[in-house]
């Protein structure tokens, strides 16, 4: 056989083709982040050592069109939620927290419930909306276990349907149904709502529904490096890309993609970021890191309540990444929580 | 004359060290700001035109520890004395401010008086501490101005003695003897305190003097992308290092060692990010921007002053540099000094 010059440029390709392959390996490819001395100095040693084993997939983004469908969004449902499992039920042991199941309006939901509430506190329940990028996690999220510990009341977790199979806005609404029959029951003064990530987007929109179909606002509202634009624009989104575990392309622009459906990205509904405030709006306290693809997002969704007069405030944490408050014993994120907690219980007790 | 071997290399190295400085030019070398279409989509159409002009000066470290002498540090004082004439005249005109000369326990006062001052915030004023790396900058200093129209009261702006002429602690004891008498004279609870850059550091050292002199503590601060580390470590000093007209080894190290004398750099003296707090510090609005190359000097002071159970409010401005602020009329400018002059005067007129 001649060997001809096409074949030998299509043997290089494949060479290539197959030598990225094992490069990038199985989870698409990743490379350390970067951390330099000066970094590591203003955080603490926990930090440092999660820092140096967080890796930033690296996956060009003609990769990412081709590789990403619903299928493999499943299978990493799966998983995530089978390596959360063992951490749940740490938490569940170690905080006594008992675990029921409900339905709420048709809607799963997860109540957490800690061992005993203090005598100023009974009556009085928080809403989860977990994070996962529209696409994964259960009502069981460490965040609704962490926080039923350490605001010290029941927390009501909602499974609502994950996309691609619900696009907007079917987990708005599902979220609505849980909003409306737990004001009923307890009362909004009562309640306040606490989310992550996907799920800080899920819930801002819930409380602008809620408004808009006349229900009581809720006492106050965490947001733990909430998602606040789809459209995929911000400083942090270019300068932190690659300085946090989650990546532009991969990790926001597909989900925003899977969930969002037929909805622009940039319309009020799928990012809060442009919906309208009004000083009547939650006492909203949100959290977000130096080092987050989404602090853009989070600061600007600030300024929109902030110059609305609602009553808000912003916790930026040093060197930290997008969902940093979910590591159960981390400086940082015990230092985070711990601040939202003082906001949202100082709003639960006033009269 | 014979060509030898070492005039040719001379040559070529006169030739690269000529080129070289014809690259770097006159302002010792710089290099546009990367922004991107993502990023100028998240900012008002006047930052991304300013953001456009600003230049990151790239000077290598040890071009720095030769070229930066006293000598030039007080020519650069007397350049940007200057050039702020203008942008001063300008705005005393325009909110038709009037400036007088004192001196105060020996230490020279500007003090800058609206034309009215309403009904309620009579007797009130603000302590205004200028910024300028500690090397710099004059006690009519533009922020001082425009607060005093801002705020609707007068503003006593300190004109502390430079470094490298004052060496820590001079300028804290010079503020700190201000702060003294205007206590004395208005009362500690009709006083706010506001500080640029440098300034936030002298105005943070001097309330920290004076609670431990014992003199009661004024009713609020506002710190504009305050400088709280000399120390040189943090995220933001890296990540951000290129993307903010400040730079790390000429705008932020050579002031630091001008100022800071034989004082080690990450002492609390020099850099208030290691100081004590207590809760009866005052309550403190600071502000910065997610590409100021001081952010995380910010965000680990909010976290101090939080934890010591302090009110605290941080604004984080998308896109921001450090002391953008100072822009008359940049919106995030407007946006940001008017969230902080609502703090502030919240808490001058509490009972």
């Amino acid at each position: 056989m001649k060997i001809k010059r096409w074949m030998v440029i299509t043997a290089v390709v494949l060479a290539m083709v197959v030598a990225g392959g094992a490069f990038i390996g199985l989870n698409f490819g990743s490379q350390p982040l970067a951390v330099s001395d000066k970094q590591r100095a203003a955080m603490s040693p926990d930090a440092v050592r999660l820092l140096d084993t967080m890796n930033s997939l690296v996956v060009p983004d003609f990769v990412v069109r081709r590789i990403v469908n619903e299928d493999r969004l499943k299978a990493e449902r799966e998983a995530f939620a089978t390596a959360e499992r063992a951490v749940e039920d740490e938490l569940i042991g170690r905080f006594r927290l008992t675990l029921t199941s409900d339905v709420i309006d048709g809607v799963p939901v997860t109540v957490v419930t800690p061992p005993s509430v203090a005598p100023d506190r009974r009556g009085k329940i928080a809403i989860n909306v977990h994070g996962g990028g529209f696409f994964l996690g259960t009502a069981r999220d460490r965040v609704g276990l962490l926080l039923a510990h350490e605001l010290g009341i029941p927390v009501y977790s909602i499974d609502y349907t994950l996309a691609p199979e619900a696009k907007y806005p079917i987990a708005i609404q599902e979220c609505l149904a849980v909003y409306r029959e737990l004001v009923d029951r307890f009362g909004a003064d009562n309640i306040v709502g606490v989310a992550s990530s996907a799920g800080g987007n899920l819930l801002t929109a819930t409380v602008l529904a809620a408004k808009a179909a006349g229900l009581p606002m809720i006492a106050g509202l965490g947001l733990f490096t909430p998602v606040t634009d789809l459209s995929g624009i911000g400083d942090s989104v270019v300068s932190n890309d690659g300085r946090d575990g989650l990546v532009a392309n991969l990790r926001v622009d597909v989900p925003a993609r899977f969930y969002a459906g037929d909805e622009p990205l940039d319309s009020a509904g799928v990012s809060p970021v442009y919906a309208t405030y009004a000083a009547d709006f939650p006492p909203t306290v949100l959290t977000t890191g130096t080092r987050d693809l989404n602090l853009s997002d989070i600061v600007r969704l600030t300024w929109r309540l902030d110059d609305a007069g609602v009553d808000t405030k912003l916790l930026v944490s040093e060197g930290m990444w997008h969902g940093f408050h979910w590591e159960p014993d981390l400086p940082e994120a015990v230092q985070t929580r711990a601040a939202a907690v003082r906001f949202l219980q100082a709003r639960l007790t006033s009269p």
